[in-house]
């Protein structure tokens, strides 16, 4: 019987965001919006570009505004005020409704709220329950729907937890259920901490797509024992459309040697690509983002790989 | 519809051929019986120890009498002459009818022949074309049936080609019938480029097993892009029941920087026991392989990770 596969996926580039927030060093403002740029100009469709979170919290993403409106003067074209059709679809992680409403000042016309189905990273991460946390997603699904923003959800450790190990399918369906009430239509599953194997990818997202028909899932992987890409295979497999990665697999933790970051970028449109499916991606413009990105911060991140 | 995964899988440890025959230097007999004794004691069922080729092609498995010698003292309870209930199944390479000699008279019980399916590659690698290798793999099985040896073959460049580019499937069928008539009952798909997606894995393989379903299908990648365990796991789906690897992902080439080893076996078993998916092997004890390894050679081989 022959596997499935979808003739395009859309790859949503997270490592400005999920990458960069984990760079010991503040990368100067210029160089994310030339790293956005070139992303943009090798083809890809969605980005995260930034969070709005409190900068003491996320120091490297102070910039938020300051990313924007460089990301502004890129894809206005001249001074007619029309986006350039080019432009990718830009979106900002914002942490609560503080970071919801500076977002939105700052013309972001995508957020992304982020609950952990494990209460004990969703304390360590966002000091409050999940229960608390999904109280805020439904203010801030109002406030984004007031504002004219689309909002997107992300279940992070939806396939384990370091603190709690595994995570039953069920407190990832809560947050799910949590998030459908604040108005979300896209979900990402997150495996934070990189500890999702194949066939629970496989066995999660099709339960989950049985439950909630009407959401549109991506799939979010972190790369800390090499299994980010078969995850992205059965996922697939699942009926998946929507992968993020990270350009040069950045990411991880700096206080943590050898934690790797999400799936990379290059490695996922690279596989996509000989597996005969459409990103819409140009992959040597995109291996020169990684390029970019290596020069700037002065080491090599990329995996060794001829 | 839920994905089927078998309760088990036979891991074949490749390293000690295919990954030492890469190293720049000699690695000493008694280290390569140790790392020998350190598999079978972390619960390897099965090994590719050495190669019976000439020491000028391959002088880093010069010793290859000698390694036999080192293993049949391990595995021999007392001096009984009594192979212990515990020892995995040691199969050589060998490339032509006096390496298969060699090992006969060494007492290697499975001996591996090798094609490529890229005339190209075989032209290059063995130094004649697919045919006479072909005629080559037949003397040698009517050699090893009348010694009472196993012989195994294995398919290299079966997922394209560095020389040829893409390999037609009916090149690599054409391989697989010319072993066939020499008596092989298990033949190895090897990705020796690391040019397979997950895709073309699955179809390949379900195309072959349903021309031949009397073989005994292996696979073997090699993680130049990332793809070995995305491969490894379509092949799973596609039914193969013997995955290769080599521990510390050793492998590649010592003159290609960057070049990738075969999928490293200590990810490979921690995928598939997090898929639930039995081995018999312990992953702590060949993770100290891979260190031992590490220790001997005097640098990190195995990718950072948490």
């Amino acid at each position: 019987m022959p596997l499935h596969w979808p003739e395009k996926v859309l790859i949503r580039e997270v490592g400005p965001r999920d990458g960069l927030q984990n760079e010991a060093a503040f990368v100067p403002t210029a160089v994310k919006v030339q790293l956005l740029a070139a992303l943009a100009g090798a083809g890809v469709k969605a980005i995260e570009a930034t969070s709005f979170v409190h900068p003491r919290a996320v120091p490297q993403l102070r910039d938020a505004e300051a990313v924007m409106e460089g990301l502004d003067r890129l894809f206005m074209r001249g001074n007619d005020g029309v986006k350039s059709p080019a432009a990718p679809v830009i979106s900002a992680l914002t942490g609560n409704m503080r970071g919801l409403e500076r977002a939105v000042r700052a013309g972001v016309k995508e957020v992304v709220a982020v609950v952990s189905a494990s209460e004990a990273h969703n304390r360590a991460n966002m000091h409050m329950s999940v229960e608390a946390s999904l109280r805020q997603v439904r203010e801030m699904g109002a406030a984004a729907a007031a504002g004219g923003v689309r909002l997107r959800g992300a279940v992070a450790t939806a396939f384990g937890c370091p603190y709690q190990g595994d995570i039953a399918p069920g407190l990832v369906a809560g947050v799910v259920e949590g998030m459908l009430q604040a108005g979300v239509d896209e979900i990402t599953l997150a495996d934070t901490a990189g500890l999702g194997n194949p066939r629970q990818v496989y066995d999660l997202v099709t339960l989950l797509a049985s439950c909630y028909p009407r959401v549109t899932w991506a799939l979010h992987f972190h790369d800390n024992r090499g299994l980010a890409l078969a995850n992205c295979v059965t996922g697939l497999q699942a009926g998946v459309r929507i992968l993020e990665g990270s350009v040069a697999g950045l990411g991880g933790c700096p206080f943590i040697p050898g934690a790797a970051g999400n799936a990379a970028t290059e490695d996922l449109v690279y596989m996509l690509h000989r597996m005969g499916i459409d990103t819409g991606i140009d992959l040597d413009a995109l291996a020169g983002c990684a390029g970019l990105l290596e020069e700037h911060l002065g080491r090599k991140i990329c995996r060794n790989r001829v």
